[in-house]
C-alpha cells in the first residue's frame, strides 16, 4: 500500500503478507489499517487522500466494486471490496486487476510512456497482462481482457494449466514454467550445475544461465521462444506501439530475448515485426501501485 | 460498388472481376468507371454522392490513403489509391480493410448491432478479422490489427500459410483450409463420396457432409476445432461482447459449431466462455459494403 500523488510520487510505503483466511474480514482489516496509516501520513505533510484504488490479483467488476474471481485469494470471490471499505475509509474507491494496473502504471510513469497503444506482459508466478488501446485500458466487456497468460500457445500439448486448460503461454513463460522446464530437460544435461540444487527457483536458473550452464541456456531460450509465439498473435491481432514485459521472469531478459525476436520475425508480417517495440518495463513492483493511483484519481 | 444512404439501404449494385495487371491503372479505370455510374444513379433518384470508400483486400493507410499491402492485388502494393481517385470523382475517399469493413458492417446493420465489443472474423478463401471495441474499429498502430487469420492456432506444425509464417488459423479454417484437410484425410475414409469428385471445393465437401458424408463430416469437425482454440485466445485477451463469423464458409456452421464451442467451453474461463455471444453474420457479401458505407459516411 502507499500514498501517491498526482506526479506519481510514492509516499508511506508499506507492505505485508497477505491474511489467509476462509472469510475476507482480516483482509479488509489489513487494508483499513493501512490506510489510516496512509491518512495519518499524508495529513502531517499537509495533504488529504482524495481517492482510493486497490489492484487485486483476480477478476472484478469495477462497476460494482466487486471481487469475481482471485483464485490465490479465494476468500475474496464475490465479495464487494470496493464497498465495505469505503465504509470505513470514507473516500471513494475503485478495484481493478492487479496486470491492469500495472499496464496503466507503466502507461503512465515508466516504459509505455506517450504510446498510444501498449500491451504490458507480466511474468512473475504466473503471466499476467493488460490492454491499452486509444490512450485507455481496454477492460473488455466484463472486466476480465487481458488474460494474455491463458492464450493459447501449444493448444493441442498436455501440459495443464491452473486456469482449467493446457498449453497456455503461463505454464511456458512464467517463474514456475522455468522450474518446471528445468525438471523435465534435467536428463538431456547431465553435467548442468543445477543437477545438484534442491529447491530451484527462476532466479537459481537464471544466475547459472548467467554462468553459461547450458541446462539454464535452453531453459530461458524455450521460454522466449515460446513468449515470442504468443508476442507474434498479439501483434498480429491488435498491432501495438509498444509491448512491456515486466515482473520477475522480464530480468531473465538477455537470456530469453533473442529467441523472443525470433519467433516474432518469423511470424509477424514485416513491417509490423519491424514497428512494434519490444521493451522491458521501468516501474518494476511499483507498476501495480503506480496504475492504482493513476486509476483512483481517473475515479 | 455500391451508393449508400445514411440508413444503410444499398442502390446501383454492380460486381465485376478485378482487372489483374502489373499496374493499378486497370483497377483505378474500372473504379471510376464505377463511380460515375453511381453518381449518375443516385443524381437520377434526385441525391448526390457526399463521400466514398473502399474496401481493400490488404493492409492500408488509412490517414494515407495508400495500399500497404494486397496479397491477391499485388499491383496495388504501396499505391496511393486514395488520392488517385480523388482526383477524378471530386469527393472524399477513404480506404479500409475489407474484413474491418465487413467488421464495421456487421456492427452497424447487420449481427453486431448494439455491441459495444465486436469480434469478427470472415471465413473466406482466406480468414480475415476486424476488432471493434468501445464502439469503434480498433486499427491498431499502423492499420494492420484484426489479422485474426495469422495468429497462431498450432505454431509448431509445418502447415506453412501465405503470411509467411505456419500454422496460422487461415490454414485451418478458410475454405482453402477445408480443402486441403479433405485430401489429407482421404486416405482414412475410402467410402467417403468425395473419392471420386475432381476439383474439391469447400461447397461441395459442405454438401457432402450435410448428407452424413464422414469424411466431410470429419474435416468440418476439425475446422471447427481450430476455429474454436483461436476464438479462445481471442475471447481470453479481448472480452468482447460478441463475435460474429462471416464469409463463405460460415454457411458451415452446422457442420462446425459443437467443436467450436466445445473448445471455448474447455478454454475460456466459465463466466467469460457463458458470456461471449458467438453468431452468424447477417449481412453476407453485403457487409464489407455497408461497412464503407459507414466509414465514408464518418468521414
Amino acid at each position: 500500500m502507499a500514498a501517491i500523488d498526482g506526479d506519481g510520487k510514492i509516499f508511506c510505503r508499506q507492505m505485508q503478507p497477505t491474511p489467509q483466511a476462509d472469510k475476507p474480514n482480516e483482509i479488509v482489516r489489513a487494508l483499513i489499517d493501512g490506510a489510516r496509516e496512509c491518512e495519518r501520513e499524508v495529513a502531517r505533510l499537509g495533504g488529504r487522500i482524495a481517492a482510493g484504488a486497490i489492484a487485486v490479483p483476480g477478476t472484478v467488476d469495477v462497476d460494482e466494486g466487486v471481487v469475481v474471481r482471485a483464485p490465490n485469494v479465494p476468500s475474496l470471490n464475490g465479495f464487494h471490496l470496493a464497498a465495505s471499505l469505503e465504509n470505513e475509509v470514507k473516500w471513494p474507491l475503485v478495484l481493478e486487476n492487479d496486470a491492469n494496473a500495472a499496464a496503466v502504471g507503466e502507461h503512465w510513469r515508466g516504459a509505455g510512456q506517450g504510446h498510444n497503444s501498449l500491451i504490458c506482459v507480466t511474468l512473475g508466478t504466473g503471466v499476467g497482462g493488460g490492454i491499452i488501446l486509444d490512450g485507455k485500458l481496454w477492460r473488455g466487456a466484463d472486466g476480465s481482457a487481458g488474460e494474455i497468460g491463458h492464450i493459447g500457445i501449444e493448444p493441442f500439448a498436455e501440459v495443464p494449466c491452473n486456469c482449467g486448460s493446457h498449453g497456455c503461454l503461463e505454464v511456458y513463460a512464467s517463474a514456475t514454467a522455468i522450474v518446471r522446464m528445468t525438471r523435465e530437460a534435467k536428463p538431456r544435461f547431465p553435467n548442468s550445475i543445477l543437477q545438484n540444487i534442491e529447491g530451484l527457483t527462476s532466479k537459481t536458473i537464471y544466475e547459472a544461465g548467467i554462468q553459461g550452464d547450458q541446462l539454464a541456456l535452453e531453459v530461458f531460450r524455450q521460454m522466449g521462444m515460446y513468449l515470442g509465439v504468443g508476442l507474434a498473435s498479439l501483434i498480429t491481432a491488435l498491432n501495438p506501439e509498444i509491448i512491456v514485459l515486466g515482473g520477475g521472469l522480464a530480468n531473465g531478459w538477455e537470456l530469453f530475448e533473442n529467441r523472443m525476436h525470433q519467433q516474432i520475425m518469423e511470424r509477424v508480417f514485416p513491417r509490423e515485426a519491424r514497428m512494434v517495440k519490444i521493451v522491458r518495463a521501468q516501474c518494476g513492483d511499483d507498476a501495480g501501485l503506480l496504475g492504482a493511483g493513476w486509476l483512483a484519481f481517473a475515479g
